[in-house]
């Protein structure tokens, strides 16, 4: 047994690997888009003061740095990776702040509703294109220009991030779609959070390994234990979402339902045999829920039986993901910070 | 003398060459999403039923496909090139008039405007990512998969591609920024072309060259080529916006003063030692301006010789354009058709 690691000791060490990258990454952006990108990375408040703080669990950075280690590289190689997994994942976190009309995120005011929709698009947009960017050179921040046996892996990088964004993208479609769906089936909810949060949990889990010209079944490990353990992850975060504390998820109470979301626990809820299925689906066909039909909602899911399988399916998915990690050579240190890191997922209380 | 293509030649060409590559490339969008991306390019109206039209003139995609030709190589070496050009022109163009509160484009209803902000948002997203997938994998619109020696020329492709949707972007910024100044300098408005237009018409001038695997030498000179015809283009551009007529422009009469839009002849004007910048400086200062107001706008900036210096600009930009072609060795017959589109863009009243 190898002593690894705790959770909250992987992340710092993460966020503390891409700090300067990141910090160099922002100072590259437009005068205009600076002050924006910090208030959302937390390093600013509105008013453009530091705040001495940082935002974001790290989750993402942590597992692209890990899988190049888990090919038997510094996790400096999968620096660029990160950085750019990072900028993907708060490009999204802004857009869809928007579209959500969400006017609060990890107990602060988003983007949107503090300098307007159309900086928020902006912001988004800027934030993806830095990415890539990144990605294809990593002069931008400093770091040694790539020799030619690199540009290979640079342009593999490039292209599981932008396959990731796109999954990442229909996802949020097909999101949007089911707001306005009365049935929506198990299956086509799991396909959706396949792509909104799957896909780029798989691109983070793996990038480190591609920049570090790993083996291809090595690589294909990696993002599948990624997928899968996104798989689990957005399902706590559909629990969280309906039953989660505001005070340490930072959203309101019931805030799915509140958006007319179809997450998991719903859509199980929704096509059980249970005999409060009906009383819930009428229900949510309302355009207007008053606090006590929502609690009611949120009850009746329940009875229905969809907290405890959502739950059933996370830990489902949370052991797909540790399964995943024996079928290719790996770095036992590297798997065993791998294992942790899934564990905290399935274990996470916001 | 050789005997070239008349523009819309070229340009019909250019459409009817990225035609099958970009149905293919919507095709590949979720279901929720490609209805939208046809509505947008045209081919459906907001029912969904088919026009058996097309929109866009087609200029940055013919320049990618002349790129290509310019170096010896055929056009269809620029195809992914072109597409992908194509769709991050129209993602920037999606998200603009969200941004902008734009509700007409080309005669008809802005994306956001018939389907929602929320939609307009992740469709402008879709097309961004769906143009980097492209170029970093042909095999997904039906290209044979890139061989060893292609490979660096894809990266290269997407490099050119993310850097100027940065560039294109921080313009975006820029501009939107200036809309809240009441001075604004001749120098800054142009770095806000530069990024608003001047880089993707680079990247479009120069990305079949790029896939073609070129010489340095001739990539630099089309990419400047295509840099000057875009800063031509936004000249002309900035003319229209206020002197265009709506009937064949598909904007409202002098529609960038209605959006306190400083483009290059406001600038001109406002900075001139006219006696009457001072008028227009007070004019442009109010909140909302009544028709009257803004036909007198209009007229103080003819008078301080804005429309004119404008005009100049354009033309010296054009000049320069066809100069710099000369300097680097390139097929004669693509460079008399890059020639004759530059002389289109210059001669444009729409």
């Amino acid at each position: 047994m190898v002593e690894t690691s705790t959770v909250p000791e992987i992340f710092s060490r993460a966020r503390k690997l891409i700090e300067p990258g990141l910090h160099r990454a922002i100072d590259s952006l437009s005068m205009e888009l600076r002050p924006l990108a910090s208030y959302h990375l937390g390093w600013t408040d509105e008013n453009g003061l530091e705040t001495g703080g940082d935002q974001g669990k790290g989750v993402r950075p942590a597992l692209a740095l890990l899988s190049a280690e888990a090919v038997g590289k510094p996790a400096e190689a999968g620096i660029i990776g990160a950085i750019a997994i990072e900028l993907v994942h708060d490009f999204s976190l802004i857009h869809d702040d928007v579209i959500d009309n969400d006017i609060e995120r990890r107990h602060r005011s988003t983007v949107w509703s503090l300098f307007g929709t159309g900086q928020a698009i902006i912001l988004g947009d800027a934030l993806n294109a830095l990415a890539m960017r990144l990605v294809l050179d990593p002069t931008l921040i400093g770091i040694r220009p790539p020799t030619e046996k690199d540009i290979p892996h640079l342009a593999s990088a490039a292209k599981c991030l932008a396959d990731a964004t796109a999954a990442m993208i229909s996802g949020q479609a097909l999101d949007m779609a089911f707001e306005h769906f009365n049935e929506i089936d198990v299956a086509g909810c799991l396909a959706m959070e396949a792509g909104k949060t799957g896909a780029l949990l798989g691109c983070a889990s793996s990038i480190g390994a591609i920049l570090a010209g790993a083996e291809e079944k090595q690589i294909t490990v990696l993002e599948r234990y990624g997928i899968e353990l996104g798989m689990a992850f957005q399902a706590i975060d559909d629990i969280l979402g309906i039953w989660g504390d505001p005070l340490t998820t930072g959203k309101q109470t019931f805030s799915d339902l509140r958006q007319h979301k179809k997450t998991l626990p719903i859509a199980i809820a929704l096509t059980s045999k249970s005999k409060h299925a009906n009383e819930l689906s009428k229900l949510l066909l309302e355009e207007e829920l008053n606090e006590f039909e929502i609690e009611r909602a949120a009850e009746l899911i329940e009875k229905c039986g969809g907290k405890e399988a959502a739950m059933t399916e996370a830990k489902h998915r949370f052991e797909s993901s540790l399964a995943v990690l024996e079928k290719a050579n790996l770095d036992s240190y590297a798997k065993s910070e791998l294992i942790n890191v899934a564990h905290f997922v399935i274990d996470r209380k916001f």
